[in-house]
């Protein structure tokens, strides 16, 4: 099933717009293994979600034996849940090619998040994976995103220009955008630029987004075509042995907060 | 060591401004082990180079296989030669920490390459390692770098704006940067902009920059400082089992034509 079409389900079966970051940091997870937290936070969540969003650093700095737990992670989700592999890659074209089949086919993801800096010929190869999603990076949650990202080129900061031709590039409909929950204003103008494009959101919690206007600025017209990130306020929510039932009275938290915000509040189904 | 260091001892002991880029495609190499290629090729060519530089994709690729293949790779390269990670990372401060401990940690790589769009927290977790070299991207071989890096903002293209903060941010001596030899002009323009630091130089051969231009514009004014990275016309010079000595002949062959282009030609010692 496409990324799409998973997505679409997953939000209307779980009435949720949120989608959680299984960002593990060892030190700061309670004291059991990567992957057993992984697979208690989803068993804890799975019915709250739209989406899980791995950022493969937090793998990768374990080692070989890290990306083996994000396979086993990837495994352990439903599979009927879309998975996001966030490794916001970005190289020249044949370089890419190789980085959009390790994501889609060696991993398995159902979407993978890309950087935009090398321009079309290093996001081709992705959007060429007609089934999965492409989330390019637009204006990011950080606050070095002010660097390169808001300088004004051609009378538009650089992020405008970004969602401008992403929008171009959406030949197959399946590229989306991120954009922080940090800077409402910037969500606010990337969506009115791309009315019909779904954008990832993440910053919300540790790194201080507004939900509320995360969820005003960040859906479409239908109140739709948000995917609302969380990582660390989820994860994190207990360090004792009680962290899956706290991640799930948070997410459930967050879930509810979110359709509460909406004109017409989702309900699970 | 650090690697400026390595990079320096390796440059003056081999006579050579090359570096190979271990980008392994299994389409193209001969029919033997991914693995037995890359120790073939590092044997037959390490008194040629400067240092090497396998991009992550080709590994990532061929999925948990394939990083093991790099960890070895990375072993069997001389421990006085330096490593450059291609990895083109980029991503918020919290994550780009774990990135930075993949890549010099785990894998243990001298040097690595980030990606400027998320700005100076996405790229300050690597440069706090001090020994290790940080390879920003500036502007890029490929044709889509047109897209965006040249996209005039503040009266400079955006790849001058990156080149200039690189300096800025450059306290501890270990940035550098990634300029592509295909856009000779751009080049000149860059090494005009950093006049003391490392430039990494991709696009030679199968990309179809000059070498004559990418060796007069990416030296400094002591005609050093440049890595010329050259893959697939060295990996891929024979398809039959004499591909190492082919591959050391086209390395020699390059090696010697970038002294031809110095003023003061190198020696190896």
């Amino acid at each position: 099933m496409s990324f799409i079409s998973k997505l679409a389900n997953a939000t209307k079966k779980n009435g949720s717009l949120l989608c959680i970051g299984l960002d593990p940091n060892p030190d700061l997870i309670p004291k059991i293994d990567v992957l057993e937290f992984n697979k208690a936070i989803i068993d804890a969540t799975h019915d709250l979600v739209c989406a899980y969003k791995p950022n493969l650093a937090f793998y990768e700095a374990l080692g070989i034996e890290g990306l083996s737990i994000l396979h086993k992670t990837i495994e352990h989700i439903p599979s009927d849940m879309p998975t996001i592999g966030d490794a916001k890659r970005g190289d020249i074209g044949n370089t890419a090619k190789a980085y959009a089949k390790a994501l889609f086919s060696a991993f398995g993801f159902d979407a993978a998040t890309v950087n935009p800096y090398l321009g079309f010929d290093s996001i081709e190869p992705f959007i060429n994976y007609q089934d999965k999603g492409i989330f390019i990076l637009c204006r990011t949650s950080n606050k070095g995103a002010l660097d390169f990202q808001n300088l004004c080129t051609e009378g538009l900061p650089l992020y405008e220009v970004v969602a401008q031709k992403a929008r171009e590039w959406n030949i197959h409909g399946n590229i989306g955008l991120v954009v922080g929950a940090t800077y409402p204003e910037e969500l606010k103008r990337v969506r009115s630029i791309c009315p019909e494009m779904y954008l990832l959101i993440p910053g919300i919690g540790a790194q201080g987004g507004d939900l509320a206007s995360a969820v005003k600025y960040g859906v479409d017209a239908r109140g739709e075509k948000a995917i609302i990130n969380v990582s660390r306020q989820i994860l994190y929510a207990s360090s004792g042995k009680d962290f899956a039932e706290a991640a799930r009275n948070v997410a459930e938290k967050i879930r509810n907060q979110i359709n509460s915000y909406l004109a017409s509040p989702m309900e699970a189904q």
